[in-house]
Protein backbone atom coordinates (compact mmCIF):
# COMPACT_ATOMS: atom_id res chain seq x y z
CA UNK A 1 0.00 0.00 0.00
CA UNK A 2 1.87 3.41 -1.09
CA UNK A 3 1.19 6.22 1.16
CA UNK A 4 0.81 9.76 0.23
CA UNK A 5 0.86 12.51 3.05
CA UNK A 6 -1.49 15.85 2.63
CA UNK A 7 -0.54 18.39 4.92
CA UNK A 8 -2.21 21.55 6.44
CA UNK A 9 -0.03 24.53 5.97
CA UNK A 10 -0.50 27.17 9.18
CA UNK A 11 0.25 25.95 12.30
CA UNK A 12 1.65 22.30 10.54
CA UNK A 13 4.51 23.43 8.35
CA UNK A 14 5.14 27.10 9.56
CA UNK A 15 4.62 28.88 12.85
CA UNK A 16 1.96 30.95 11.96
CA UNK A 17 -1.16 29.90 14.18
CA UNK A 18 -0.76 32.57 16.93
CA UNK A 19 -0.28 36.00 14.26
CA UNK A 20 -3.75 34.48 12.63
CA UNK A 21 -4.99 34.49 15.76
CA UNK A 22 -3.95 37.93 16.24
CA UNK A 23 -5.36 39.21 13.31
CA UNK A 24 -8.62 37.54 13.56
CA UNK A 25 -9.02 39.27 16.70
CA UNK A 26 -8.44 42.71 15.40
CA UNK A 27 -9.94 42.35 12.43
CA UNK A 28 -13.36 41.82 14.73
CA UNK A 29 -12.77 44.34 17.51
CA UNK A 30 -12.40 46.65 14.21
CA UNK A 31 -16.01 45.74 13.18
CA UNK A 32 -17.07 45.96 16.53
CA UNK A 33 -17.14 41.99 17.56
CA UNK A 34 -15.73 41.61 20.95
CA UNK A 35 -14.46 37.59 21.20
CA UNK A 36 -12.11 35.87 24.07
CA UNK A 37 -9.44 35.15 21.88
CA UNK A 38 -9.15 31.52 23.02
CA UNK A 39 -12.56 30.90 20.94
CA UNK A 40 -10.75 32.42 17.97
CA UNK A 41 -7.65 30.21 18.63
CA UNK A 42 -9.90 26.96 18.96
CA UNK A 43 -11.62 28.07 15.18
CA UNK A 44 -8.20 28.80 13.21
CA UNK A 45 -7.73 26.30 10.31
CA UNK A 46 -11.43 26.31 9.14
CA UNK A 47 -12.09 28.73 5.87
CA UNK A 48 -12.49 32.32 7.03
CA UNK A 49 -16.20 33.02 6.26
CA UNK A 50 -17.25 29.43 8.60
CA UNK A 51 -14.93 30.80 11.45
CA UNK A 52 -16.37 34.79 11.79
CA UNK A 53 -20.31 33.07 11.28
CA UNK A 54 -19.10 30.12 14.09
CA UNK A 55 -18.09 32.48 16.54
CA UNK A 56 -20.78 35.09 16.46
CA UNK A 57 -23.57 32.21 16.10
CA UNK A 58 -21.65 30.51 18.93
CA UNK A 59 -21.08 33.58 21.57
CA UNK A 60 -23.69 35.98 20.59
CA UNK A 61 -26.34 33.85 18.73
CA UNK A 62 -26.40 36.36 15.33
CA UNK A 63 -25.48 35.71 12.16
CA UNK A 64 -23.43 38.22 10.17
CA UNK A 65 -24.62 39.50 6.58
CA UNK A 66 -22.35 38.08 3.74
CA UNK A 67 -20.81 42.24 2.74
CA UNK A 68 -19.99 42.30 7.05
CA UNK A 69 -18.46 38.88 7.06
CA UNK A 70 -16.43 39.94 3.58
CA UNK A 71 -14.95 42.88 5.11
CA UNK A 72 -14.04 40.90 8.40
CA UNK A 73 -11.94 38.97 5.98
CA UNK A 74 -10.59 41.26 4.16
CA UNK A 75 -9.83 43.21 7.36
CA UNK A 76 -7.88 39.95 8.96
CA UNK A 77 -6.07 39.62 5.90
CA UNK A 78 -4.51 43.18 5.98
CA UNK A 79 -4.00 43.19 10.09
CA UNK A 80 -2.63 39.70 9.03
CA UNK A 81 0.46 41.03 6.76
CA UNK A 82 1.53 42.81 9.68
CA UNK A 83 2.22 40.20 11.78
CA UNK A 84 3.52 37.84 9.42
CA UNK A 85 6.87 39.56 8.19
CA UNK A 86 8.19 37.18 11.08
CA UNK A 87 6.39 33.97 10.60
CA UNK A 88 9.50 31.07 10.29
CA UNK A 89 8.83 27.19 9.80
CA UNK A 90 8.33 24.76 12.27
CA UNK A 91 11.26 22.90 13.17
CA UNK A 92 11.87 20.08 10.72
CA UNK A 93 9.32 21.08 8.28
CA UNK A 94 11.57 21.53 5.38
CA UNK A 95 13.42 18.61 6.09
CA UNK A 96 10.54 16.30 6.44
CA UNK A 97 9.33 17.52 3.04
CA UNK A 98 12.86 16.99 1.64
CA UNK A 99 12.68 13.53 3.37
CA UNK A 100 9.20 12.55 1.71
CA UNK A 101 10.56 13.60 -1.62
CA UNK A 102 14.15 11.94 -1.44
CA UNK A 103 12.01 8.80 -0.78
CA UNK A 104 9.19 9.42 -3.54
CA UNK A 105 6.79 9.42 -0.73
CA UNK A 106 3.54 11.29 -2.52
CA UNK A 107 2.92 14.86 -0.41
CA UNK A 108 0.83 17.85 -1.12
CA UNK A 109 -0.11 20.69 1.14
CA UNK A 110 -3.83 21.86 1.23
CA UNK A 111 -4.57 25.01 3.20
CA UNK A 112 -8.25 27.41 4.13
CA UNK A 113 -6.06 30.25 3.33
CA UNK A 114 -6.36 32.29 0.14
CA UNK A 115 -3.38 31.78 -2.46
CA UNK A 116 -2.69 35.78 -1.73
CA UNK A 117 -1.89 34.89 2.32
CA UNK A 118 -0.54 31.78 2.00
CA UNK A 119 2.17 32.52 -0.77
CA UNK A 120 4.57 34.43 1.81
CA UNK A 121 4.27 31.48 4.72
CA UNK A 122 4.53 28.90 1.32
CA UNK A 123 8.00 30.96 0.63
CA UNK A 124 9.38 30.65 3.81
CA UNK A 125 9.50 26.59 3.18
CA UNK A 126 11.32 26.91 -0.14
CA UNK A 127 8.03 25.18 -1.97
CA UNK A 128 9.17 25.32 -5.47
CA UNK A 129 5.51 26.46 -6.67
CA UNK A 130 5.74 24.47 -10.69
CA UNK A 131 6.46 21.15 -9.04
CA UNK A 132 4.60 21.16 -5.96
CA UNK A 133 0.93 19.60 -5.38
CA UNK A 134 -0.88 22.50 -4.05
CA UNK A 135 -4.56 23.58 -3.04
CA UNK A 136 -5.99 26.79 -1.95
CA UNK A 137 -9.07 28.19 -0.67
CA UNK A 138 -9.32 29.66 -3.94
CA UNK A 139 -9.78 26.38 -5.65
CA UNK A 140 -12.71 24.40 -3.52
CA UNK A 141 -16.16 25.54 -2.77
CA UNK A 142 -15.79 24.52 0.65
CA UNK A 143 -12.65 24.89 2.95
CA UNK A 144 -12.27 23.10 6.03
CA UNK A 145 -14.16 20.96 8.39
CA UNK A 146 -15.25 20.18 4.42
CA UNK A 147 -12.81 17.87 3.18
CA UNK A 148 -13.12 19.71 -0.30
CA UNK A 149 -9.24 20.54 0.41
CA UNK A 150 -7.83 16.94 0.88
CA UNK A 151 -9.50 15.37 -1.90
CA UNK A 152 -8.53 18.11 -4.31
CA UNK A 153 -5.15 17.39 -2.99
CA UNK A 154 -5.20 13.87 -3.01
CA UNK A 155 -7.02 14.29 -7.23
CA UNK A 156 -3.67 16.37 -7.77
CA UNK A 157 -1.13 13.47 -7.05
CA UNK A 158 -3.65 10.79 -8.46
CA UNK A 159 -3.71 8.67 -5.31
CA UNK A 160 -6.54 7.22 -3.37
CA UNK A 161 -8.20 8.57 -0.60
CA UNK A 162 -7.94 5.37 1.62
CA UNK A 163 -3.85 5.78 1.11
CA UNK A 164 -3.41 8.59 2.50
CA UNK A 165 -2.31 10.43 5.75
CA UNK A 166 -3.75 14.20 6.63
CA UNK A 167 -1.38 15.89 8.34
CA UNK A 168 -2.75 18.97 10.76
CA UNK A 169 -2.85 20.89 14.18
CA UNK A 170 -6.20 21.52 13.97
CA UNK A 171 -9.14 19.63 15.46
CA UNK A 172 -10.70 20.74 11.88
CA UNK A 173 -8.02 19.07 9.83
CA UNK A 174 -8.83 15.93 12.01
CA UNK A 175 -12.44 15.79 10.97
CA UNK A 176 -12.22 16.53 7.40
CA UNK A 177 -9.64 13.73 7.29
CA UNK A 178 -12.53 11.74 8.51
CA UNK A 179 -15.05 12.83 6.26
CA UNK A 180 -12.74 12.18 3.21
CA UNK A 181 -11.68 8.49 4.64
CA UNK A 182 -7.75 9.78 5.46
CA UNK A 183 -6.26 8.91 8.64
CA UNK A 184 -5.60 12.30 10.46
CA UNK A 185 -2.06 12.73 12.20
CA UNK A 186 -2.36 15.48 14.79
CA UNK A 187 0.58 18.12 15.30
CA UNK A 188 0.40 20.06 18.79
CA UNK A 189 2.41 22.64 17.09
CA UNK A 190 -0.65 25.11 16.69
CA UNK A 191 -1.64 25.19 20.29
CA UNK A 192 -4.40 22.58 20.52
CA UNK A 193 -3.80 19.58 23.21
CA UNK A 194 -3.21 16.20 22.34
CA UNK A 195 -6.28 14.74 23.85
CA UNK A 196 -8.44 17.74 21.33
CA UNK A 197 -6.77 15.96 18.55
CA UNK A 198 -7.39 12.37 19.65
CA UNK A 199 -11.05 13.06 20.05
CA UNK A 200 -11.39 14.81 17.14
CA UNK A 201 -9.93 11.43 15.54
CA UNK A 202 -5.98 11.67 15.28
CA UNK A 203 -4.41 8.06 14.38
CA UNK A 204 -0.88 9.70 15.84
CA UNK A 205 -0.13 12.97 17.45
CA UNK A 206 2.87 14.04 17.27
CA UNK A 207 5.22 17.38 18.75
CA UNK A 208 5.88 19.20 15.34
CA UNK A 209 7.23 18.37 12.18
CA UNK A 210 10.51 17.18 13.20
CA UNK A 211 8.78 14.52 15.84
CA UNK A 212 6.89 13.50 13.09
CA UNK A 213 10.02 13.10 11.06
CA UNK A 214 12.04 10.73 13.69
CA UNK A 215 8.67 8.74 13.92
CA UNK A 216 7.80 8.46 9.91
CA UNK A 217 8.16 4.93 10.27
CA UNK A 218 5.25 4.82 12.59
CA UNK A 219 2.87 6.11 10.06
CA UNK A 220 3.61 4.02 6.90
CA UNK A 221 6.47 6.62 6.02
CA UNK A 222 9.50 3.82 4.63
CA UNK A 223 12.59 5.17 3.91
CA UNK B 1 -17.44 24.25 55.37
CA UNK B 2 -16.29 28.11 54.52
CA UNK B 3 -15.91 27.84 50.83
CA UNK B 4 -13.00 30.28 49.49
CA UNK B 5 -12.02 31.02 45.96
CA UNK B 6 -7.70 32.23 45.20
CA UNK B 7 -7.94 33.40 41.32
CA UNK B 8 -5.49 33.27 38.77
CA UNK B 9 -5.21 36.16 36.98
CA UNK B 10 -3.95 36.07 33.14
CA UNK B 11 -6.42 34.03 31.16
CA UNK B 12 -8.54 33.36 34.45
CA UNK B 13 -10.10 37.15 34.74
CA UNK B 14 -8.51 38.96 31.61
CA UNK B 15 -8.05 37.87 28.49
CA UNK B 16 -4.28 38.90 28.30
CA UNK B 17 -2.77 35.00 27.67
CA UNK B 18 -2.08 35.79 23.93
CA UNK B 19 -0.64 38.96 24.41
CA UNK B 20 2.26 37.34 27.07
CA UNK B 21 2.48 35.09 24.47
CA UNK B 22 3.50 37.16 21.35
CA UNK B 23 5.72 39.53 24.45
CA UNK B 24 7.79 36.25 25.20
CA UNK B 25 8.10 35.12 21.47
CA UNK B 26 9.40 38.34 21.12
CA UNK B 27 11.74 38.88 23.73
CA UNK B 28 13.74 35.43 22.95
CA UNK B 29 13.38 36.43 19.30
CA UNK B 30 15.29 39.44 20.42
CA UNK B 31 17.86 37.31 22.78
CA UNK B 32 18.67 35.69 19.53
CA UNK B 33 16.59 32.31 20.87
CA UNK B 34 13.88 31.06 18.42
CA UNK B 35 11.30 28.54 19.74
CA UNK B 36 8.01 27.28 18.33
CA UNK B 37 4.65 30.00 19.84
CA UNK B 38 3.14 26.74 21.19
CA UNK B 39 5.69 25.97 23.12
CA UNK B 40 5.77 29.68 25.09
CA UNK B 41 1.83 29.16 25.38
CA UNK B 42 2.21 25.86 27.25
CA UNK B 43 4.75 27.85 29.69
CA UNK B 44 2.96 30.77 30.27
CA UNK B 45 1.73 31.14 33.72
CA UNK B 46 5.02 29.92 35.47
CA UNK B 47 6.99 32.52 36.93
CA UNK B 48 9.20 34.00 34.00
CA UNK B 49 12.29 33.22 35.00
CA UNK B 50 11.38 29.30 35.27
CA UNK B 51 9.73 29.75 31.88
CA UNK B 52 12.39 31.16 30.30
CA UNK B 53 14.91 28.38 31.76
CA UNK B 54 12.21 25.23 31.01
CA UNK B 55 12.04 26.08 27.49
CA UNK B 56 15.75 26.67 27.02
CA UNK B 57 16.18 23.37 28.93
CA UNK B 58 13.46 21.66 27.25
CA UNK B 59 14.23 22.47 23.66
CA UNK B 60 18.06 23.45 23.66
CA UNK B 61 19.44 21.62 26.51
CA UNK B 62 20.92 24.64 27.87
CA UNK B 63 20.89 26.69 30.70
CA UNK B 64 20.78 30.46 30.58
CA UNK B 65 22.83 32.78 33.06
CA UNK B 66 21.23 34.35 35.35
CA UNK B 67 21.81 38.04 33.68
CA UNK B 68 20.62 36.55 30.49
CA UNK B 69 17.64 35.87 31.74
CA UNK B 70 17.22 38.57 33.85
CA UNK B 71 17.45 40.69 30.12
CA UNK B 72 14.81 37.90 29.26
CA UNK B 73 12.40 38.93 31.51
CA UNK B 74 13.23 43.03 30.93
CA UNK B 75 12.71 42.31 27.21
CA UNK B 76 9.12 40.35 27.89
CA UNK B 77 7.81 43.42 30.28
CA UNK B 78 8.46 46.09 27.43
CA UNK B 79 7.32 44.02 24.74
CA UNK B 80 4.06 43.20 26.90
CA UNK B 81 3.17 46.93 27.06
CA UNK B 82 2.67 47.52 23.59
CA UNK B 83 0.32 44.42 23.51
CA UNK B 84 -1.62 45.32 26.50
CA UNK B 85 -3.35 48.68 26.12
CA UNK B 86 -6.33 46.56 24.09
CA UNK B 87 -6.22 43.93 27.23
CA UNK B 88 -9.83 43.56 28.42
CA UNK B 89 -12.02 41.42 31.52
CA UNK B 90 -13.16 38.17 30.21
CA UNK B 91 -16.87 37.68 30.11
CA UNK B 92 -18.35 37.20 33.48
CA UNK B 93 -15.24 38.44 35.67
CA UNK B 94 -16.46 41.47 37.86
CA UNK B 95 -19.62 39.86 37.81
CA UNK B 96 -18.28 36.68 39.76
CA UNK B 97 -15.85 38.82 41.51
CA UNK B 98 -18.80 41.08 42.65
CA UNK B 99 -21.26 37.87 43.42
CA UNK B 100 -18.77 36.45 45.85
CA UNK B 101 -17.99 39.96 47.29
CA UNK B 102 -21.83 40.27 48.06
CA UNK B 103 -22.27 36.15 48.79
CA UNK B 104 -19.77 36.74 51.31
CA UNK B 105 -17.32 34.41 49.93
CA UNK B 106 -13.98 35.28 50.65
CA UNK B 107 -11.39 35.59 47.31
CA UNK B 108 -7.93 36.75 46.64
CA UNK B 109 -6.11 37.13 43.67
CA UNK B 110 -2.55 35.44 43.04
CA UNK B 111 -0.49 36.35 39.81
CA UNK B 112 2.78 35.09 38.86
CA UNK B 113 3.39 38.72 37.42
CA UNK B 114 5.37 40.86 39.01
CA UNK B 115 2.85 43.84 40.42
CA UNK B 116 4.28 46.75 37.56
CA UNK B 117 2.87 43.93 35.00
CA UNK B 118 -0.34 43.22 36.59
CA UNK B 119 -1.69 46.42 37.74
CA UNK B 120 -3.02 47.77 34.46
CA UNK B 121 -5.11 44.54 33.77
CA UNK B 122 -5.87 44.78 37.30
CA UNK B 123 -7.54 48.10 36.99
CA UNK B 124 -9.49 47.30 33.47
CA UNK B 125 -11.45 44.64 36.38
CA UNK B 126 -12.23 47.65 38.88
CA UNK B 127 -10.48 46.19 41.97
CA UNK B 128 -9.84 48.39 44.75
CA UNK B 129 -6.30 47.70 45.61
CA UNK B 130 -6.84 48.99 49.27
CA UNK B 131 -9.69 46.20 49.72
CA UNK B 132 -8.76 43.15 47.50
CA UNK B 133 -6.68 40.38 48.75
CA UNK B 134 -4.02 40.38 46.19
CA UNK B 135 -0.40 38.19 46.01
CA UNK B 136 1.97 38.91 43.31
CA UNK B 137 5.16 37.79 42.17
CA UNK B 138 6.88 40.40 44.30
CA UNK B 139 5.53 38.42 47.70
CA UNK B 140 7.27 35.17 47.05
CA UNK B 141 10.26 33.61 46.36
CA UNK B 142 8.79 31.01 44.05
CA UNK B 143 5.77 31.82 41.73
CA UNK B 144 3.64 28.87 40.06
CA UNK B 145 3.87 25.56 39.68
CA UNK B 146 5.23 25.93 42.96
CA UNK B 147 2.33 26.58 45.68
CA UNK B 148 3.34 29.66 47.13
CA UNK B 149 1.42 32.28 45.66
CA UNK B 150 -1.74 30.65 46.95
CA UNK B 151 -0.39 29.74 50.49
CA UNK B 152 0.08 33.33 50.82
CA UNK B 153 -3.27 34.11 49.19
CA UNK B 154 -4.93 31.78 52.05
CA UNK B 155 -3.13 33.10 54.36
CA UNK B 156 -4.31 37.05 53.32
CA UNK B 157 -7.64 35.71 53.63
CA UNK B 158 -6.66 33.95 56.79
CA UNK B 159 -8.55 30.81 55.59
CA UNK B 160 -7.81 27.00 55.43
CA UNK B 161 -5.98 25.41 52.61
CA UNK B 162 -8.10 22.84 52.41
CA UNK B 163 -11.41 24.80 52.08
CA UNK B 164 -9.97 26.95 49.30
CA UNK B 165 -10.96 26.61 45.56
CA UNK B 166 -7.59 27.67 42.98
CA UNK B 167 -8.97 29.27 39.81
CA UNK B 168 -7.11 29.27 36.78
CA UNK B 169 -6.57 28.32 33.12
CA UNK B 170 -3.02 26.94 33.23
CA UNK B 171 -1.69 23.62 33.81
CA UNK B 172 1.00 25.25 36.36
CA UNK B 173 -2.28 26.27 38.24
CA UNK B 174 -3.70 23.51 38.96
CA UNK B 175 -0.65 21.64 40.11
CA UNK B 176 0.32 24.50 42.54
CA UNK B 177 -3.57 24.06 43.46
CA UNK B 178 -2.67 20.34 44.62
CA UNK B 179 0.34 21.01 45.84
CA UNK B 180 -1.21 23.92 48.18
CA UNK B 181 -3.84 21.10 49.19
CA UNK B 182 -6.52 23.36 47.10
CA UNK B 183 -8.88 22.26 44.47
CA UNK B 184 -8.22 23.27 41.16
CA UNK B 185 -10.88 24.74 39.01
CA UNK B 186 -9.80 25.01 35.38
CA UNK B 187 -10.77 27.85 33.09
CA UNK B 188 -10.50 26.89 29.11
CA UNK B 189 -10.08 30.68 28.70
CA UNK B 190 -6.58 30.79 28.28
CA UNK B 191 -6.65 28.31 25.48
CA UNK B 192 -5.40 24.99 27.03
CA UNK B 193 -8.19 22.28 26.53
CA UNK B 194 -10.17 20.76 28.84
CA UNK B 195 -8.23 17.20 28.91
CA UNK B 196 -4.82 18.86 29.76
CA UNK B 197 -6.43 20.78 32.60
CA UNK B 198 -8.21 17.52 33.80
CA UNK B 199 -4.81 15.19 33.94
CA UNK B 200 -3.42 18.13 35.87
CA UNK B 201 -6.04 17.32 38.43
CA UNK B 202 -8.80 20.41 37.74
CA UNK B 203 -11.80 19.05 39.74
CA UNK B 204 -13.93 20.92 37.35
CA UNK B 205 -13.48 22.81 34.09
CA UNK B 206 -15.61 25.66 32.94
CA UNK B 207 -15.21 28.17 29.98
CA UNK B 208 -14.51 30.92 31.54
CA UNK B 209 -15.77 33.24 34.45
CA UNK B 210 -19.16 34.06 32.63
CA UNK B 211 -19.35 30.12 33.07
CA UNK B 212 -18.06 29.45 36.60
CA UNK B 213 -20.47 32.39 38.22
CA UNK B 214 -23.23 29.92 35.99
CA UNK B 215 -22.36 26.71 38.24
CA UNK B 216 -20.92 28.37 41.19
CA UNK B 217 -22.91 26.33 43.09
CA UNK B 218 -21.28 22.82 41.76
CA UNK B 219 -18.36 24.21 43.60
CA UNK B 220 -19.53 25.36 46.65
CA UNK B 221 -20.04 29.10 46.26
CA UNK B 222 -23.30 28.80 47.75
CA UNK B 223 -25.47 31.98 47.39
Amino acid sequence: MQTAFLFDLDGTLVDSVYQHVMAWTEALVTEGIELSIWRVHRKIGMSGGLLTNMLLRETAGMNLDPARIERVQRLHAKAYVKHAKDIKPLPGARELLAALTESKIPWAIATSSRMETARPVLETLGIDFARVALVTRDEVEHAKPDPDLFVAAANKLGVAMEHAFVVGDAVWDMLAARRARCLGVGLLSGGYGQEELERAGAYRVYEDPADLLLHLDEVGGRR
